[in-house]
This record gives C-alpha cells, structure tokens and sequence, in this order.
C-alpha cells in the first residue's frame, strides 16, 4: 500500500441555504479546493462525492464546473457515512497506485427534504410508525442512564461543550454559546433528548484531496498523511442487542487502530459523529477513550475539552456545526487536517498531532445494518 | 492487477412491479446469487450496490437479509451506468488484491417515480424547459438521419431486431416482437422517435458475483474472465459539439480494448444501451463495431443479428429488456456471462467466447457530463 496524503480541504459554510442544491453546495467547496491547491483538472485521475440526497449525477455536475471531465467519477452512498466513504475510496485509489490525485467531497441540501428521517428510506415500517433517529437515540439514552448512573445534565453537557466549541468556527451552523438552562429550556423532542441535544438539519459541503507522496510534494499545501481508512457495515449494537455498545463502531476502530498502529491513548483530537448529545457518550467509549459507562463522567471532568485529555469534536460537532448528512463526514477531515496543520485558529489543539475521524450512517432499528468511516490522520 | 472473474449471475426479471422497492428487488437478485453459488455470508468482502432512486442505505438494507452485515459496502450512483460502475468497483477491489469475493448489484423502482427524466436531476434548467431524455435522443436523431442519409424506417430495424430477440428472453419487461408497422403505428414521442424507438421504464435488479481466481476454483459454477473494466466521465458529443459522435462510448471503449487487448473485431456480442433505437446506432459506430455513418446499414443487413458479424443485444437490449436505470449495467453482465458459458439458452449467440457490455449514463445536453462504464468478458 502506498503512502497517501491530504494536502488540501475546503468547506462550504453550513446552514439553512435552501436557495443552494446539492451541487451548488459541492461545486463552491470543491472551487475553493483547486484554487488553494492549484490542481489543474487533467491532473484529477478520479472523483468521488458523497451524498444522500444530492440526485443523479451529482459528482459529474459538480466537476465539470472546475472542468473536470473525463476521468471516472462516482457518487457514492452511505447515509451520513457518504462523504467519508468517498473519502475513503480517494484514499483507496491512491493506496493501491491507481490514482495519484483524486477529489473527494461531501454536498447536501437538506432543508429541501424538510430534514428528518423520513426521506432516509422507503416502505420501512418501523420508521413509518415513529421508529425515527431521535427515537432511537433517546432508547439508548434511557439505557445508558438507567444502567451507568447518568442523568440527563450529563447529555447537556456534551451539548453545552460543543456548542462552546462551535462558537468560534465560522464554518458551524451555530456559532453561538449554550447554558445548561438553555438545553432545559428547548422543547422536548423525544425523552430525554431535549431540542439542544439533538444536531441541527443544515445544507453545506466540504472537499478534500487525497494523494501520492510525489504529487503531494509538488504542491505548496501544507500535508497530512492518512494512517488509517476503514468503512464497515454493521449494527448499532452487540449480538445480544445490548444498545448502549454501537459494535459499529468498536469494530471498526479496531480496524482503524490496527491499519495505523496507533491506539487511543495517541490521539490528540476526535471528530465525533455526536448526532445526538448521547452517542458522543456511545462512540467514545466504543472508540476506546472513555471506559465503558464513563464517557459522561470524561466529558463532566474536561477530559473532552480542547485543551482536555483529548479533544472530542473541537470543531463543535454535528451538534454546533450542523448536520447536512452527505458533507459531514468529509467536513471532519478538512477540520482534522486543519488541525493537524496548525491552521485552525481559535478551534487550534495544542500540540496536535494524531486525529481521528468518525462517522455512522444509519442506526434506526428498522434499518438494523449501517455504515461507519473512520480516518486517522497524522501531521507529516 | 491480479485476474478477475465472474463466477455467478442473477436477474430478477424487469417489468412493472410497483409494489416491490428497490430493497426488494435487489434483495431477489442477490439471494438468487447466493443460492446458485453456495457462498456463505462470511466470504463476502466487500459489497457494491448500483441504484439511482433506491433511496439511503439501500447496499446495506439488501445485503443484511442475505446475512452480509459487517464488511465495507456502498451505494454507488452513476444514473444508468450504476449497477455497471458497482460491478467496476467490484472488480477493482479484486484486480488490486483488496478483496477475493465480491457482491455487485444493481436495483431500480422505476415505476414508483412514474419514470422519465424529471427526478434525474433537480434544479435543472434545460430539463426544466423540456430538455428531457427523449427530446435529446430526437435531436441526435435528426442529425443523423440528416448527416448520414438514413432513414425512420432505419432506427425501427433497431426496434424490431431488439424486440424479436428479447421475445425469447423469459427476463424482459417486453417478449412479444412488433412489426415495423407497429412501430410506425405506436404514438410520436419526440420526431423522429415513436414510442417503440424507446426503452420502457422499468423494475428490475441483478446480481454478479466477482471473485479472485482462487475463489472462484472453489466455486462449482462455470466463471468467465473480466478482460476489460473501464469507467469514465464526459461529454456525448464531440469537443466541436457534433451530437452523431457520443465521445464519451469512444474513450471509454479505447481505453478498455487496451485493457483487455482485443479489438472490436474481437467481439462476439456486444449488449448496448439502446435507449432509444438512435442510440444503438450511435453508439455502434463509436464502439468500432460498424462505420462512421454506416451502423444503419449494418442493422439492415443483418449484421448485428444474433447469429450476424457481431450480435447485439442479442437478450433484447433496453428497448425490449427495459430499463430500470441502476440494475441495466448490472443485467447486461449477467447476459454475457450466461452467452460466455454457454446458458444463454435461445438466446445463445453460436459461438460466443468475447463479449462487450456498454451502458451510459445522462447524455442530456443541460447535465453535459455523464458517466460511461463497459465491461469485456471472455469465456474462460
């Protein structure tokens, strides 16, 4: 397997931009993304575009406006996995040495779908009757109270936390501050879930490149090198239904942590796909930096902070920076090579030098087989 | 590139079947595959499938009622060419060693949407204005038969060969054959195309299997070797905008007769995506199997017939098969593979040891950037 590098990101803003289509979104992302780094078009050997909702050809519609055409390109599929996965790909066709610069991003409007569920998937019926993604996260948030002795303040402070974090990231839908009496104010949504546990429906895009060694030394972007990229399908919870152990997500970190030779213990930062004030909880304890029943606890004592143990979502999260299915998972490694590459401003972790990157897709009940994308990426 | 094989191919027969989602239809296709080759669940690698409007997570959905839930899978969209561009990145995780079993399929409700091109794209001027599929097929039509002396009666030779070999095809959405009166009696879609110079929308899915050659000697199904495997982007017209010379069939066809080092003259069968008659001949003419200007002439004389110089579409092609967008690439495979080892039935091409499937994707002059994706096989 070949070395392969990200040596350039770019984020289209997230929010409510209804006026903006799936390819609009990616087309100013991706723009952004060849005038940074200076890539001629012929030089793109594949593209991939990671979207939900974005509609047929999404991928070609969006390259063809920074005149790439000819090459194949692909737009791919995983839920909220999607641009991950696209990344993911990129960072395949480099690793085997068919590709030497490949475009990946993520690009969605979701305010043209009314945001929700519901568009998620057709004919299911457990969705049909309610069974929609805040119901099953407050389910395993009533679990995972009931047997580790967490209270609903311990939810608002992972809200509290990231919405602190995204205040300062001009990219994050919401750049503004929260109070525990603020997130116990919002409407309940599904118990315990409160409005201001949950991520926000938001339209945006983000655009990465992934190359080879030569072709990343021939650019003046600052690089990182990607150590790990793994994608798994599989269920939000262990073999005997145990709900508050996303298997997911412990399994694919364990392929992520093998692939780089790295452990927990290394990372500086996670971008976290907290969707849900309660799954930051799940999937850092299935990632390995909390112990199991405990992650509240890290994220009540600073350890999650951005100048804690390890930063969890520095750069506000789904729950700040917003939630346009397609694009986050891409936005995370623009975030994380940022970081890495002491381009992150006031979002900056001291001394940053290992992040990981972590995604799902799916996790209804009814739709009882997801997707998880997990990079980890290291300074150069 | 280690070599690649097809060892399996399923079809769940295309036609209206509104009550049948996509999940459905796909998951027909594959536990046929499954059933037909004995593979057990933990043998799959890694899994692909190709749909438009499959909606989110429709890989996993399909896949996990097979029990494949655990390894990576995607969605891929690439409009028509996306059960094709699933089994190219099938073959792709084989070729590079990353994989030594593959589940590649594509899945289509064409009917739920009430079919056509308006769910293609959003936000789409042209298409908006009226520039849809069978206006731009016209339009390509008239140049034609302009540029090059033919006449109507030449794009419903098309019709009339594909219908008279689909009404053998126990698969097709149409198996009845029509006269050429027929065609000249069925209603005007867009001059010069009737309604029986078009492909119908359809419902259908299909299945391959793709597997290392190791993995395929364990196998009691005969296999047939992946020669060439070739995905592209681009234009339907030339850069000087000739709308007789699809560009986009050209390079790609280039580029996979390189990978396989055959020639057109190689070729036994050929299955093309008519989707509408013009298009066989264009697309004739660009895949090196006829003339420029002259691929009429070679429809006329029998040429293309099942037992002519180089048959196509000998199971009927999309103007009989029908056409559900994301399982078309994928069909055309199975085709092959039953002509390749001899299973093709009535259908049996005399003789086939080299076959070509070709599929395109878009072609409407407002998303000038489509997808083109073509497969040489060869009996093993």
């Amino acid at each position: 397997m070949k070395p392969v590098y990200v040596a350039g990101a770019a984020v289209h803003p997230f929010g409510k931009q209804p006026g903006l289509n799936a390819a609009e979104l990616g087309y100013r992302a991706v723009r952004q993304l060849v005038e940074q780094t200076g890539i001629t078009p012929d030089a793109v050997d594949v593209g991939y575009g990671g979207s939900s909702y974005g509609g047929s050809l999404l991928t070609q519609r969006v390259l063809q406006r920074v005149g790439v055409s000819g090459p194949p390109v692909y737009t791919v599929e995983n839920a909220c996995a999607s641009g991950a996965s696209a990344v993911h790909l990129g960072w395949q066709a480099v690793a085997s040495g068919a590709a030497d610069c490949v475009i990946a991003f993520g690009a969605e409007n979701l305010s043209s779908f009314g945001g929700g569920t519901l568009p998620l998937t057709t004919n299911d019926i457990e969705i049909e009757q309610g069974m929609v993604m805040p119901a099953a996260y407050a389910m395993r948030a009533q679990r995972y109270l009931h047997d580790f002795g967490a209270t609903a303040d311990d939810l608002t402070a992972v809200s509290v936390k990231n919405r602190r974090n995204g205040a300062q990231n001009p990219r994050a839908h919401f750049q503004r501050e929260i109070s525990p009496q603020d997130v116990a104010d919002s409407r309940a949504i599904a118990d315990p879930l409160r409005l201001l546990h949950c991520c926000p429906n938001s339209d945006g895009a983000a655009a990465v490149l992934l190359c080879s060694e030569d072709f990343a030394r021939q650019l003046d972007t600052p690089r990182v090198r990607v150590r790990g990229s793994v994608v798994r399908s599989g269920t939000f919870h262990t073999q005997f239904r145990d709900m508050t152990w996303p298997d997911i997500t412990a399994r694919t970190a364990k392929a992520a942590y093998e692939m780089a030779g790295l452990a927990p213990a290394d990372l500086d930062l996670v971008e976290l796909h907290d969707a849900f004030s309660i799954a930051e909880l799940l999937h850092a304890e299935a990632l390995g930096i909390a112990e199991r029943g405990k992650a509240h606890q890290a994220v009540r004592n600073g350890e999650f902070d951005r100048d804690g143990r390890v930063a969890v979502s520095p750069s506000g999260g789904l729950i700040s920076r917003g939630h346009p299915v397609g694009a986050t998972g891409a936005t995370q490694i623009c975030e994380a090579y940022w970081q890495l590459t002491g381009q992150a401003g006031p979002l900056q972790v001291p001394g940053a030098s290992v992040a990981l990157t972590h995604v799902t897709g799916g996790g209804i009940f009814g739709v009882d087989n997801g997707a998880c994308a997990m990079h980890i990426l290291t300074a150069d």
